[in-house]
């Protein structure tokens, strides 16, 4: 997809409608129109980035720099918030829905039906060992 | 809770075990022991800080940066691994267990089991306005 037929290009180019929040140089935050509970927002960049790889560190680190300062925000705003999740989704499987990579913030309150399920167990020592041992390898291996 | 009782802390000064992947000046990233799936890591603080708030804002980055270098690092690593999903819990009711500040960071492959369910519901354009006006002002309100 171009940047041209991005949507999140386009809310940055204002050539499509949003509800802004929060600006600087590298990153711009607005309401997600789908939200899980009333203040959700999400955090992109500027600059037309698919996924967590095309970000470099210091654009993702504006990002996260955006997400705390729109948490404190949201537990400012008078908005109902608890608690606040921030999340990010690389990867279709991951539920990435659109290819501009952004981290969602979104505020939280006893009963507001966001819920995470998944298969957690416990994990034998050894098989932690092994995976840590495989990702430090990942890790040398990677390009950053 | 005192850093001596805190678990995290314990990762930190090594009076618990725990499989370590990666360290930097500010952070750590260890296997979380209750994973969602094979690689499943956490970054915390090396400093016991319980929530958001806690971290100054280079430290955020930092804990951020340690997550976009582990989940490139999870993508080489050979464990299964189509995407990644960054999680911070900051709150109770937002899911925080342990009240020492952590980056979830774990790999997903289709069928993982991974789920996440809300109550997502298009917002009329009028409401994201008003939402994004509090958040402005709850912004202007925070000490950062
Ligand atoms: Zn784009
Ligand atoms: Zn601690």
């Amino acid at each position: 997809m171009s940047a041209d037929e991005c949507i999140f290009c386009r809310v940055v180019a204002g050539t499509v409608e949003s509800s802004r929040v929060y600006e600087d140089e590298d990153v711009l935050a607005f309401m997600d129109i789908q939200p899980v509970a009333d203040g959700h927002l999400l955090v992109i960049p500027k600059r037309h980035a698919p996924y967590l790889a095309d970000l470099d560190e210091q654009l993702g680190m504006s990002m996260f720099r955006a997400g705390q300062r729109l948490a404190a925000a949201l537990r400012n705003s008078g908005l109902p918030c608890e608690g606040v999740n921030l999340f990010l989704a690389d990867g279709e499987v991951a539920f990435q829905e659109v290819f501009h990579a952004h981290l969602h913030v979104f505020p939280r309150t006893p009963g507001d039906g966001f819920r995470i399920d998944a298969d957690w167990r416990e994990q034998p020592r050894a098989e932690l060992n092994d995976a840590s041992e495989r990702i430090r390898s990942g890790m040398a291996a990677s390009p950053s």
